[in-house]
């Protein structure tokens, strides 16, 4: 694991989150993007070698809807940037993680994912992500 | 905002949690410092500028104790680094963001922090931290 490439948090009202941390916390914005996969806007922040993504659903069926209607708004989870996904998801199944895929999936800007299933993660669900190919 | 100081995970089984960031994930482990003041034992990773620490509480009576039982373990905050975390604390509370510290509590390892309420993170706890002095 190189770095922490994100941290995702869900929100209900992107407007109102989008001003939080632009307008009051005034971190650098870089805008909207979004991801037609998960069915979410994410609004994009910079701070130091990391993003902050804020995303919301953007139809009942995302799987963001779901997790803030259990839950509500808040941290939903952390992206590690790996330099080989394929390899990193070999020795993790290998040492008993459990993986949520089993090749990895396109992200964002031609990126590669992979997702930790929580149990593997002390609760947390992680995400990997190689950039770029 | 500099950049993100940490990101924090409340876990019920530290043992457990940092097996899973030390031996399975391979994240490079700092050791383990206690928190008197929050009644939790921190267990503390390095990745790239940030850190990742898993928190426990060490007492029922901790904060982290009661966040467990309500939500289980999982993600808990994420700290900022700022350059003066007094002239933050004033201009988040111009621009109506709520603070949970009228002035900064001592940290760990002589750093002072400040607390936003979730309501002024869009659902998420911000820790702000200065180091040293």
């Amino acid at each position: 694991m190189k770095k922490i490439d994100h941290v995702a948090i869900a929100v209900a009202d992107l407007d109102a989150a989008e001003s939080a941390y632009r307008d009051v916390m005034e971190l650098e914005w870089e805008g909207r993007e979004e991801v037609t996969g998960q069915k979410v806007m994410a609004s994009i922040f910079n701070i130091g070698e990391c993003r902050i993504e804020l995303i919301s659903p953007t139809s009942d069926e995302s799987p963001i809807a779901g997790f803030i209607q259990k839950k509500g708004s808040g941290l939903h989870h952390i992206c590690f940037e790996v330099d080989d996904i394929e390899a990193e998801m070999v020795k993790l199944k290998a040492k008993g993680a459990r993986l949520l895929n089993e090749t990895p999936a396109e992200g964002v800007g031609g990126s590669r994912v992979a997702f930790l299933h929580p149990k593997s993660g002390a609760g947390v669900l992680i995400e990997l992500t190689v950039k770029g190919k």
